[in-house]
Parts: structure tokens; sequence; C-alpha cells
């Protein structure tokens, strides 16, 4: 109840402060018997490590996972799977400043807010390293559904639309040079998705994904197939084969490409702090991989949650 | 697990088909001793109605809640309020010809695709006629929280920006007569919210906010405090002033007013069906308290999720 | 999170106080294109009605369910299941003299301690008449899986052992006539289940089996297997043949008839009071159908959720 | 959904299999700013260690807790509280000859039929030393609730009725050199619990604490108050100040003591096998920790799920 776990029937617990002994996370409701390669699990989470690109921190972290329960002989029980991440770049004695210090569009304040105590090292629970436990769960997702994939595009970096990779760490190595940060929009692409997934009412499918999309710290919009386009469209302007809905119709997979795109806001972080070694000026770089991950957690959820109702 | 559910600690089951014996509700997870005036309750709902504005359909709805538990003596008891209401207006014999039609930007094929089954006189769980489940359940909500107020503004109705009332009507009426459709974007504003609602990971309050607003019938578009405009700021350009976080940090609200925009595409049916007096040529009018409904509920539910782990 | 809801993947919400308007219930997870028989439903509700036998309360309820929502043309849609009873007999001048009354055994102080409020026309939510809403549950879920069958047994009935209905219904009314009250055991004889239903950890079948029969006013002990004979026997003693395991071993269903017993305590109202109609001197005896469609909906639950994980 | 989770506002998420690397539990939904004492939560855990008696097992478990989370300078932050127990004694050369091998009242065999593969190491997620988590939760729930105090008392070991525990250990003892087991009875206490816990419908206190007891494995019959000897009784013989109802009036804690009671079978393994070292000839003296911790998580679960509601 305090929004630990996401997912019902595939769903994670994550656990771990960014400046505490490790992050983790335990996977409930993993099918048994399925085969698992833990090294393309850590080349899965390297997508997210920074010191990637050079446009993002430099910062090494090793971030190896460690599968402590939940596979015998490179297979899955059926029992619940935990991966830890040990944090080991904690330098306590660079913190004591921060004690007091409440960073604007972060949660610093809203933590003493809410519980009356934080780990003023970090961003706590809110901080982009819990994310960790995210890509974990997206990876173990990606293994139930047979023939989907999902990618995601960089539609605008800052003022570049639609830049190539390269274009777009060149543009944010300057801007970090110069102290500034940029937000940015990001398209995610779910290719051949199962019909019939999401539910009628509360849980559609877009609103599952608005939820999952909207849970990274970072992100400011939701739109799915057309999105903020509707508002300028007239019902006649709307033909089918566009694939306006962006593959969901009255919340639910009608089996075309599901489209989403999500915006984020700028790191909050600029000026002489911004560009040292630690900040990145466009957090979307290294988050793609988490919205991935949190579509295919949706996904998987969903997957499981209609093959319980129709039926062998 | 069928999505008929909203909410954990104030929750609400939300049933009925649009052309069946009635809808409903049951509320879960009000507290008890609170006084409720039904003739409140029957005023909030009517302005879901439609016939209330001249831009909107012109059917007449009774609407007449039935509450059959819950209140003693006008009072809350603590369990379970159950709020019904009846179907009147069901005219089967229209209803043959729409067995095989499937409307695009609809549940109608993607139910069969899921179900195998539908209820073709109408649009069945998905259809807009389920919000009024969600309006009881917002006005309950809106009884347990003290001194907050949440209300609706229009940014955009089609062409025109920020309208009055009067003007969106007038333009909506030329719209049905043409046997058009149009979207728009609509601002949600929570002010004075209690502080420190909303959890650090999944359970962000924008995450849940995002939710709420995406699982209602012809949102396509979800956004919080400078929403998709970050996409065009660097990070040096955000003043916290002006409230650029709607209110939200780090997924818990900071007691600023809580800043959402949603948007709406333009209802499907066009050209001389929708000159007809059935159909409203942009739900947005109506949908505006399902809105401030689906808010309230996600605050009351947040709210007492905070007061359990506060202590008194 | 007001305990209103039973059930994960098949779960029930159930409503309505003893005296209020109605009592009802909203099943969410029954899977579309099931046949229903409305008449089976009544007669189904019909053994839990007081009045058929003449050991039991001699009140007419007429008990007929409203189906309001989930079935079209005799057939399941897949959403929510609404079934309302109506409550005829509310009078309400015979009440004033319970509102200070406390009866032992029953929640009507604790009530007060919890709410601060009751309805002291009857128990209220704690009430036997609840238990309506349990049996039309329980019978959609019989509706689910094939092949099982779930059947009742006297053990006890007072000072009776195994008696057959006829005995103990001439027990039960010398017992009545005296102002007396008796408890009871019961045998649930679950035949032909399921294979691998249950979690091994906290979900066990037999802790979810447990919480579903204790859940039952004036249910006072559970057991599984040779339950509390146990406690006299060795390890050598136990020979597998004999099922002394009531069908669950680890938690898991084996295949075999599951086996379980529960206690029934008197009835509290004793002396002239309890002479006259309105009083079981008994609750097991109508309480049988409540267990058995308690048994059907832990069951149904289980079967859904391990066929979300099988695959097909 | 597979039920490695439990409780809803304090809950705890359960992983690890016996012979895998690491047992280990996350509790969510710890109120912030408690003072924990780590040595304590030590020595809480080593009540339920093996070898601390002489008539358990004589294998030596270290069972040190890593804390990983949630913690920070001596008090809990509110978040998740992750804590991880190495397996240290993992001898694997000795279980080749398990791998066909289904011991009776085990969870061999059913794993098998539920999810087509398992470690056979060991009893898996189905294995006593699951419960090392369940203690971890138990000391954390232990430290919300103010005033209560749980205990265990032996009411039955063998044929022992009431014994000391030097009694028991003594009969244990020899009850193992003859390759016997036996079964027994317990009681739990809990004193000076608060009024108002548990909810009238599904969710009884008596409910919550049957399927808490009944989780655990061995556990076959949960009992309240006077339990089956309500079955030998007649109303009339029940007074109101023995404490019949437990502490429990319908489903909702009255202020009194709260009684339960549970029957633990025989260990399964007897003959030459049950001498050896490794085997306890009756589970319910390592139990006991576990039934208490099982105790305390109910109870402080409805305490925070009370407290959301009635406010402060």
């Amino acid at each position: 109840m305090r929004g630990n776990t996401f997912g019902k029937l595939f769903s994670i617990t994550s656990f771990g402060e960014s400046h505490g002994k490790a992050m983790g996370v335990v996977i409930d409701g993993m099918p048994s018997n399925i085969e698992i390669d833990e090294s393309e699990l850590h080349r899965f989470m390297l997508r997210r490590a920074p010191g990637q690109t050079k446009g993002t921190t430099n910062r090494v972290e090793s971030d190896r996972p460690q599968v402590l329960s939940g596979l015998f002989e490179g297979k899955t029980l059926g029992s619940p799977i935990a991966v830890m991440i040990e944090n080991t770049n904690q330098k306590s004695s660079d913190y004591d400043k921060l004690k007091k210090e409440y960073r604007a569009g972060h949660a610093d304040e809203t933590t003493m807010m809410k519980y009356g105590i934080r780990d003023h090292r970090g961003g706590g629970r809110a901080s982009g390293r819990e994310t960790v436990a995210r890509v974990v769960g997206g990876f173990f997702a990606s293994q139930i559904i047979p023939d989907v994939s999902i990618k995601t595009e960089l539609e605008k970096v800052g003022d570049l639309l639609s830049p190539s990779e390269d274009e777009a760490i060149e543009y944010l190595e300057k801007l970090k040079a110069d102290g500034e940060s940029c937000g940015g929009v990001c398209v995610i692409r779910i290719q051949q998705p199962p019909r019939g997934l999401g539910e009628p009412c509360f849980d559609k499918l877009k609103a599952d994904l608005a939820k999952a999309m909207m849970s990274i710290g970072g992100v400011v919009a939701f739109e799915y197939g057309l999105g903020k386009e509707f508002a300028d469209k007239k019902g006649s302007m709307i033909s089918s084969d566009e694939n306006a809905f962006g593959g969901i119709e009255g919340g639910i997979s009608n089996g075309k490409e599901i489209v989403l795109k999500v915006t984020f806001k700028p790191t909050s972080t600029v000026g002489d702090k911004a560009k040292s070694g630690r900040h990145d000026p466009c957090i979307m770089m290294r988050a793609r991989v988490v919205l991935e991950s949190m579509a295919w957690m949706t996904l998987a959820d969903h997957f499981l949650r209609q093959r319980a109702y129709e039926g062998r």
C-alpha cells in the first residue's frame, strides 16, 4: 500500500535507497519453466547504465545483478525471483551539505513533508537509481509474451526534432558544457501485440500504460495514438487507416501497433553544478529502457490476466 | 481483476451495461459517521447528465440514484454504499442493425476479440453511461477531505481557445448541425490539496491521477504542470514560482495547487448520424464532472492511505 | 480495504445491511460466454432460506434475486454481474428497544467501538442475512470448474453424532421449544478437485479455505484432513492411503478429495426469546450452502489463478 | 498473485528457496521514524533457529539478517525494508537421490503437478526455512502497536498435556531416539489488543488470523475462543465472563485477550531417517515464534487499516 509493488498477476516489488546498501526487486508471478540467460539480463540492464553514451553521466556503475532466488539450473521455478544490485559508490563525506538542501522538482522537500525523515545522501526512493529494479522486471516480463517487440524513438531532444542517436549526444554534450539541461519527447512502439488485452472500465490498457509511464520520475505527459493532436482534429478528419487510436480501442488492444508518447521535463540541475560528471542534461536518453521495461511489465500483466479468463 | 474496481482504501466497484437493467456502484472504504445529503448527490450527478446544455445530447435521462445500503438516518455507516441507477430508455427495436456494426474508436470490435460475446445494443461497459458510477463515487469522495476544491476549465474546444461556456455551446451546436465533431482540452485544478499525498515509487500522485483520467473513454493525453511545454524548455527557463511542477514533486503533493490537463478526441460519429439528438459533438462538456470525480477519488484514496501511516 | 470483497481473479463485493433496502453482490471475474439458468440460481439460494426445514426459523424471506447486469441472452458477458435481493420485512416499530441492547457473541458492541454508529435494527453487515451475497457468488463460481462436486455432511448436531437430516430437525425443534441452542460440526467434501491449486507460501489452499470458512459468522474452528486428531497421532501412525492430509500437501491440491471440517458455536439467543419464530437454535443447518459457496469461490479463484500461469 | 505477499497496509513479500542463495523479505508499509534495534531483531529470530533447544534439530544456521534498505541512522524511513539471510549450508552432493523422492505430507509431488519443475534439493518455497521471512516481518510488525504483547503456550506435545518447556524437550528427545514424531497443540494469547480491529464481513479478525496461522506448514487446525469445545455446548452454558469468544465478537476485537489455538501434525519423517540430526520430531517447538509473528503482522495490518478510517 506504500506503492512499491507494480502489477497484479506479473508484479514486481522494488526496494532500496539510492545511497543505501543495495537496490533490488522481487518478481512474483513469473511462469515456471522459462529459460533465462543471465548474461542477456545484464546486457539489457546496461542500456540503462550511465557512461554508455558520452551525453549522459560518466559515473561508473557496475550494476551487476545477483539473482538470489527463483531460478534453478537456468530455468524459472515459478517462485519469486529476487535480484539484488549492490550500491558501490557511497561517498558519505560529500553529503553533509545536502542535509537541508531541497532541490526543486525533486522529492527532497515532499519526502520530509510525508515521512518526517529522509536519507539526505540522495534521492532515496525517488532517485533515478530506483529504476534499476524496473529494468530487471522488464527483462523478465519480456520473456513471457511471444512475438512482441518494443522499441523507443527520439521525437524531440531539446531543439532537435527526430535526431539520430549521434546528433542527440553531440547536442547534449554541448548543452552540458553550458550548464544547461533540456526536455524531450519519446515515442514507444509496441509491435505485434496480442489482441484483447486491457479491460473496458478502469483498467483500460491506455490507463495502465499511462500509470506505468507516469510513475517514472521526470515524465510529465503521456499520449497514445494521435494524442494531443486530436485536439486540433475534427471527427471527419480521422481516418482509421492511420492507426489514429494507437492500437487501442475502448481500452482494449486491437492487434495493431500500440503507439505511446511521453514527454520528459528538463533536469532541474543547471549552472556550474550541471557541468560536472554526475548529471544528465536530459534523462530521457537513459530512461528509454525504463520506458520499454514499464511497457513490457504492463503487457505481461495483462497477458496473464487475459489468459486466466480465456480458458485453454 | 477484471478492472471494475478503482482505488484501494477508498474504492468503487462499478457495474452495468449501457442497455441492461441498471448501472450502479458499490463504494467501499467510506469513513463512518459522515452526513450525506442525497439531494446534493443528485445535483452533482446532474452535471453529467445530457440535456443540461443544448450543445450536448437532448436525450432525457432520469438518472435518479437509489441508495441501497450504507446510509442510516442520513449518515454513513462505514459499510459499503451501493447506489443503483435504473436504465429507463431501452428501446430494443432500434438495435438489430447494430449487431455487426463495429464503430471505429469504440470498443465494439475489441470487445468481441476479448470476450467472444457482447451486448450489441450499446457500448456495454465501455459506454459513456458507465461514468455515472464514477460520478456517484466522486461525490462521496468529495465529502472526505476537508477544505479542498476541484474545478475544471475549458482550454480548447475545437477551434476555440479558452471559450466561455456559452461560446462553447454555440460553437458545438453549429458543429452538430454540420454533422461534425471536435476534440478539446480541459484543465483540472485541485486547490488547497493536503501535502504529502502520493508515494515516491510506482504510486506517485501524478501516476495515479494519470491512470484515473486515462481510464475515461475519449481521453487521449494526460499532462501535469507545464506538461508538454516542458519539451520546449531549457532547465534554466523553469522558475519555481510559476508552479511548473503542478503541485507535485517527486510524485508527492507539495501543498500547492495541483494542475492537470487532459485532451479528448473528437466523437467518432460524424455525418448524418451525428446530426440527430443522441450524439455529442464533443463529450468533454459532459465529461468534466467525471474528470473531477476521478480526481476526488484519487485524492481521497491517497488521503486515507497517508492517514494510516501518519499515526494520530 | 474494508473487507467487503472476497477473492482475487474471481471476486465478489458484498453490500447491504440486514434491515436496509437491499442486500446484493457484484461478481467480478466471471469468464464470458457461460450459460446461466437463473431458475437454478434461485433453487441454489433456497437452500439457504429459512423456513425450509422446521428446525430453522419460520420467517418467510422471498429472496428473489434480480440480476442487474452481466448477463445477456442467458450468457455471461464477462462484465460484472450485479445481483440484488430486496429486503421486504422491515418492521421498524419493533426495533427501538434494540437501540442500546448489545447481544453477547454478536457484533453489536464491537460495531459501535469500530464505527461509532450502527443500524440498531439488526446485525447490519455481520448479520446472517449478508450470506445471501455469498450464496449468489458461490452459484456462479460453481459454473466455472468442470467435474467438481461439493457437498456437506452433518458430523455432530448438539448431542447427536452423524444424524440424518430428519433426526437433526426433530432434535432442533425440541431444543427450540426449550429455549435452548446448540453447536455442531460439519464436514465439507470437495470431490474430484483439479490438481495443483493453491500456492506454496501464504496462499496455501488450506489457508485460503480457512479464511473463507472462518469469515462466516458462528464458525469457531477450521480443520482439514485429520485435523485436530493429528495432535493424538505419532508420525508412524499416519498412512497415506487414508487421505490424512485431506487432499492438500504443501498447501497445494493433490487431486484427492479435499476434506474440511468446521465447528459452529451455539446461537447466542436462549430462553424465552429463542422460542419465538425468528431464531435458529443452530445456524449450521442453514449455513451449509454458505460453506459450500465459500468453497466454490475459493476453488474458482485458485482455478483461474493457476490457469493464468500454466499457459494454454 | 502467486501468494508470496501477506498483508495489505503492512505487507511482506517473501522470497527464497531453502537451498538457493538466500532467503529474504521485503516489508512494505512500515511507518516512518520508528527506532529499530537490529540486535533485538536478531534475538527475536534466534527463537526460531534450530539448535536452540536440544529437542529440535542440531543443524547450525547462522541466520544473520542483513538489512539492505529502509533504515537510516537506526530509524525506519517509511520506504521498503529488505532483509536478506544467506543460505550457508548448501551441500549439493547429498541431494541427487532426492530428485525423484516425493515425501508424503510435503509439497514435493504437488510442486511438480503445479510448476512442472522443482528444486529437488529441499522443500523449496514450502520449506520451513521460508518462515525466517515471516519472523523478520513479525519483528517489525511488533514495533508498530503500543502496549500489546503476544505469547504462546504448549497445550499438548504428543502425549503430554501442558508440559513445561523442559518436560517437552525431554519427551521429544526420547521420541527422536525412537525415530518417531508427534503432533501438538499451541495456544496463542494476544494481550491488551486494540479494540475495533477486524472488519464485519470477509476480513473478520478471526478469518485473517485463521489464514495467517493456516498458511504455516504443518498447521492442520485453527480455533479461537472455546473453539471445538463449542460443539459440545448448549447456548445456555456460555457465560460471557469466561471470554468464550476469545476476544472477538462479530469478527471485531472487543479489547479482551484474543485467544487462538492451532494444531500441528506430526513431522512426516519417521524411522531411521528421523534419528539423524536434521529432523524435528515436532516442529511446533520452533514454530511458536512463527505463530507469534503471523499474529503480529495480522494485528499491525488491521491496526493501520483501522487508523486510516478513524481520522486523527
